[in-house]
């Protein structure tokens, strides 16, 4: 099969930008070359000839040579308009941004249907992990029940700097900021906001639903305090910022990030630093696991180079899943199994939010609950604002049969 | 895209037969339909009716209206042939014969080319994990490393008995028979053939190169002794069957079959019982690894229902490397570090055969050595009868550039 000719123009020359061109040299064979580079900062220092760059993005978008576009800045907003022109002109693109596809998820399926070009994100996900991949070809059909998954490499650096080192969160953060695995502001890895993103596009390939990013609640690892990282440590868990998608037996699906208590025989206990690694369990193949390096220039290339190879082959997601489950839907009902940390003053309060209770524990200045309580009562309990609250999911809880029929709702009232 | 209507003839119908007719049963959106099923067994119960079942393999490879042809039996010379006859006919075959797949490769690429249709086989290699769907799509590029795995279920679960029961290997490989993880003929599997068959197929699609079996170098576990299972677990090691295939500095491939010893720190540690593992390595994203159920029913039936989805899509393997690679071969000079277990009257001799030895240990039975020792001589050693030998690897040695000069050749005299 002859490849195709791709003449690429690429936005963006920062760490991953670089880190293509780089990878791009190396891989002759590919039929591929970048023609055009738009960046925005004229005082950077670049490793290339200025005849390279542009701060035109216009040279690359109405440029009919360039038959290919390659997004790769940071800013989400700029980034929507760039890759929506570029759809629009005919051309093919791959972008790495996440945060862009997630917002705009229903308008660019439509893009690539009405234009008939193709836009591929590997690098979103996971970076060099093929997980959108796998979920196009390998669980093309309705069996796949799961997907969970540690989705953000920042976090879990961080994450893993905490269990190893026993330091704070607070020192984690800054140590993981001063080696560029962290932003200057980190609200969006740390607040779990890049993960639920990613979720997004993970289970609109995985089960074919499409949801808005308000949809599905995230809780970071921004709030994880002494309490709970204690009991982890004294029950020889870890803990792990998670991103779950589930079918459940009603047919629809619970999706949410949040962390998570990992035991020792979890495939995910020992995921660890930058390292990402997603869980899909299907009805019969049991459960299979992918780890790669989740972030960083070079993995995140080698996903960009995977996408810009496929195009050469005139690939494109089918998005076989989408066409056959137009009703899901969210299901904020789902029982957790948690340990919620809470002020003292907000116990009681707290408790008449759990639909079962199994331990409760207090000290001076502060308590913990472990039970089982609705996806909605969380969601609750954190839109509070001023209230020192965390939370750590034990596992996801099957509702009886007649907690089914009865559609389960709780009674609460809040002091 | 319109699925393909598929009307398939099957061939088989054990524990996978049986396993991927539920799998389609529970997948009608596939389009995908068993016409008719050729067993060999009339005595077997069935439990599906009469007339779905026909011992004439005629009936389905000379039905125009069959487009399709899944192959599950056992028999490799049975098998090649009707799936040579089957291509030949124009029908796309799904198959998980290793053994027939890696004694016919070269042909089996020409007859798909020949007469334009698809022969997918991810059943063969690993079962659940789409290995081979990922050496095609992602890793379309020069740009892999190495690729390293546990391929075998049967042995893996053997091993695994041995590590934590620290039962004898014959013990643990009767309990595997005994559950139905090994043969009664168990030499396939325990002298290393089977991860043989599945590497040669691996090394195809990873690096373009296309090798007999005999190539390629296989050792099982069927030797292993006391005195290295000590060894490993004194030292805090598991002993693993891995496959290894490498691309080495000279651009050549290092590829064969041989016990190992793994440390906790490495990914492939972890893998246990039946499941399979797979790490790969390139340039750009580092460290990528699959684990996933290697065998069984449900496993595989699962992967042949992969493959017949993508046939639904007209997927067919483009065997992209083949085309690039044309002057690989496999280099039997790669230096390895390996325990050398022998009988004390050869340790001199077999001394003489190492570029370097680390250590020696000697016992009133036996003894071991510890050293650097190129393939070609394992292969010498290995090749005499009624020695009491054994191997497991360490790692692979990186040649300086002094004996790459040379062109490594190591003097031998053998007692």
């Amino acid at each position: 099969m002859e490849r195709k000719n791709l003449i690429i123009g690429l936005f963006g020359f920062g760490c991953v930008g670089k880190g293509l061109y780089e990878v791009l040299e190396k891989t002759p064979r590919l039929n591929a070359r970048i023609k055009t580079i738009c960046i925005k900062d004229p005082n950077k220092p670049r490793s290339l000839s200025s005849e390279h760059f542009t701060f035109d993005k216009n040279l690359i978008l109405n440029d009919p040579e360039i038959n290919t576009v390659v997004e790769l800045i940071d800013d989400a907003d700029a980034a929507y308009h760039i890759v929506k022109t570029a759809l629009q002109a005919g051309k093919a693109v791959v972008t790495a941004n996440k945060k862009m596809i997630a917002e705009h998820f229903q308008e660019l399926i439509e893009l690539q249907k009405k234009h008939d070009v193709p836009l591929l994100y590997e690098a979103a996900c996971c970076a060099s992990i093929p997980i959108i991949r796998n979920l196009e070809e390998y669980y093309d059909n309705d069996l796949l029940e799961s997907i969970e998954g540690i989705v953000n490499g920042s976090t879990n650096y961080i994450l893993t700097k905490i269990d190893e080192e026993k330091v704070s969160y607070a020192n984690a953060l800054k140590d993981a900021q001063e080696k560029g695995y962290a932003e200057t502001n980190p609200t969006l890895d740390t607040g779990g906001f890049d993960a639920k993103y990613k979720l997004l596009i993970l289970i609109a390939h995985a089960f074919g639903i499409i949801v808005k990013p308000e949809e599905i609640y995230n809780i970071g690892i921004d709030r994880l305090g002494e309490l709970e990282l204690n009991y982890a440590k004294e029950k020889g868990l870890k803990v792990k910022l998670v991103a779950i998608g589930e079918k459940n037996s009603d047919g629809n699906i619970n999706a949410f990030v949040m962390p998570k208590f990992i035991e020792k025989s979890d495939k995910l206990y020992s995921v660890d630093d930058v390292f990402n690694g997603v869980k899909t369990k299907s009805f019969f193949s049991d459960t299979q696991f992918f780890v790669g390096k989740g972030a960083g220039a070079y993995p995140t290339a080698s996903a960009v180079l995977s996408d810009i190879s496929a195009l050469s082959y005139d690939y494109r997601y089918e998005y076989k899943k989408l066409n056959q489950e137009d009703t899901l839907e969210l299901d904020n009902s789902v029982l957790l199994k948690v340990f919620l940390r809470h002020d003292l003053e907000y116990g009681n309060s707290f408790k008449l939010l759990f639909d079962d209770i199994q331990e409760t524990y207090s000290n001076r200045d502060s308590g913990y609950i472990i039970g089982v309580i609705t996806l909605e009562n969380i969601r609750e309990i954190f839109a509070k604002q001023g209230l020192e609250s965390s939370i750590v999911l034990f596992d996801l809880v099957k509702k009886t049969n007649s907690q089914i029929a009865k559609g389960i709702r709780v009674q609460h009232t809040y002091a």
